[in-house]
């Protein structure tokens, strides 16, 4: 086992000790508090993808938003087969421990998870090969039925439509859950839907009465 | 359905127009070349807790990181049970088409995930009162018994042990990926653990020679 | 052989021991793993001039561009005659073995290579006294050509158009090696002009479609 | 032609900006100087890795150092065979109109055209396809089979001992043009050779008494 940093490693330890000077030593009160527990307000739930980090688009601070980041923003529905429910154990941190008020599922342009479900280009591919990123969206595949129906399987607005869908889909699987629903239905917790356009850096929200999504002025 | 911002997504906005100033408007080059795609040489493995985002630790650009977060930063093995897997997913998204050339497993102090795991406090709940998280970190079923053996399952160094084992964990479960070990064998991918100690801020690596962590000077 | 410093390179010792303390240490892992080899994605093709340094004009980090230096930036054309062909080296070295993914031909104004260039002033001289360089600048009599029948030989549009020229040369004849033009072909590298106007201090970059160089925002 | 930035420009441009910011309007009495014409009293010849960037390591201001960069720091002889002469036209701008008053050849570790002459691994390539390297390092042969002699092809050593030697050849060929012997002579010019060792960052200097490269201090 090599110990030498490779060179992207060394990007990162240089970019710790930049938040070492910049992000911690100023901020030492702040980071005294968090010390004593993390009380974040808002759940965000975002795509991996490299370009739509939460904490840089809503410029947070430290401790203020919990956050999972998967393919395509992801909430598979209420389910207690066996197995590793991460999104789950998720959620059931954030609503039952930290008792957040908000949880905002935010998908994005360009999304390559979401491509993979429109186009269907991942399936009957091996697990590794392929495999687990068709199995994975194929929660989306309902979903993707309506896309197609009314926009084929390609295009700028075939893509969109299915971005957009895909933070629906999360939302109303959120909602399987009974203390999600439960809480959003006593006014304890929000659900919102948003969606950053990476093309031209746009936030939109959703508005679910009217299932658009506009841009934030 | 309420349509009025609360106060939580309020301060989400606002970060979004700091964001537009200073963090989209200025790198307006970097954001157009984003726009053909993302080209990621790190994949980081973090827990969702709101006080350790990998972008602010490691003060990374847009772009840089492909990232999952979850609780415990948990990689379970390669599985082919039917299921929606979630990291499976986005690893083979970043290793199998983003070819990313580093993967960094971040744990950190004070996770509620491992000190869950260490405490078995969410042992024997129901699914969505505890359940999830409980059969979600039986992923460290095994490696909580040596660190009981060895500390016990209360205090600090207990906690500490518990976490950094996790972070090995995740390490060993992601060499469980035949396309991970063959890439590392063949020297294209390299894996590191890492650790954020939050009671002071401070940056350790593992060393998988001598199995410890040290702290980055 | 006398093995005092002169003043020259006493300064150049002073400067060494200030990149040891800020340009070394503090970036020990960057450098460990630059041990290992260089992965430069860009190759910059640059003038002597003391005035434009390619490392400061684009605040670089150490291996992130591979440099070619001489003077007025040139490029000579594909040639298999016999001889010492220093760039074609570099080319050959950048683009086959370290596959940089974009080569950047930065131009620059005030530029004695080619005030030489439009004013024919070396022509005729001895080698040694003037003969290498207008042996050097003839890379550029075609351009020299359309340049003087549209502003002729003096003034500032004139030397303008002579250092815009050049840049253009430069990329036409990288564009003779059959491997650039295929890499370029297949989008897997990408050529760029580029002119550093010394005057204001402001960076142009070239549309190829248009001929025309703008300035960076 | 897309005129969109890569994202290798893009970081360009980012680096520019933050020129400007600092390295610019800050000190722009400088630069207005610079306007008027550069006078750097020494010459630099380097090699074009992306790791040895000669104003990095002898943190310069603008204006100082007259740079070459090409594969190995080499300078061929002084030859009056028709040709582009890049680095003969570049000694004679230095030498003849700037009048510097040091030249420093300044080679370095880990050196991949010093190591190509060393092991030959070019040799008998086509032009474009390692072909111009062979040619290039062929300046090294002579030095080449003293080093293999002592040292043989392997190995550390003997990849150090040709690049020291090829920092000798560069010192020797300076000297065959006329006027940089004449001027050396007269005490007009010094010729100093460097050696930059990557793997621990220590820049040596030659004594040309003793033919030895010790360490700055």
């Amino acid at each position: 086992m090599n110990t030498t940093p490779s060179l992207e490693l060394a990007a990162l330890i240089e970019g710790y000790r930049r938040f070492r000077e910049s992000g911690w030593t100023p901020r030492r009160e702040r980071w005294a508090a968090l010390r004593e527990g993390q009380e974040p307000r808002v759940m965000v739930i975002a795509c991996s993808d490299s370009r739509v980090d939460p904490a840089q688009i809503f410029d947070v601070d430290p401790g203020e938003i919990f956050v999972v980041r998967n393919v395509a923003a992801m909430v598979p529905p209420f389910e207690t087969t066996p197995g590793h429910h991460g999104v789950s154990a998720a959620l059931e941190f954030a609503v039952q421990f930290l008792k957040v008020r908000e949880i905002v599922v935010m998908g994005h342009g360009l999304c390559g998870g979401c491509n993979a479900a429109l186009t269907q280009s991942m399936r009957g591919t091996e697990p590794g090969q392929g495999g687990f990123i068709a199995d994975w969206i194929a929660l989306l595949d309902n979903a993707r039925e309506h896309v197609v129906a009314q926009h084929g399987t390609e295009g700028r607005e075939a893509a969109r439509a299915m971005e957009l869908a895909a933070v629906k889909v999360s939302l109303a699987n959120l909602r399987t859950f009974p203390c999600v629903a439960e809480l959003e239905s006593r006014g304890k917790l929000r659900l919102r839907g948003a969606f950053f356009a990476i093309s031209d850096g746009v936030l939109h929200l959703l508005d679910e009465d009217s299932g658009k999504f506009a841009p934030v002025a």
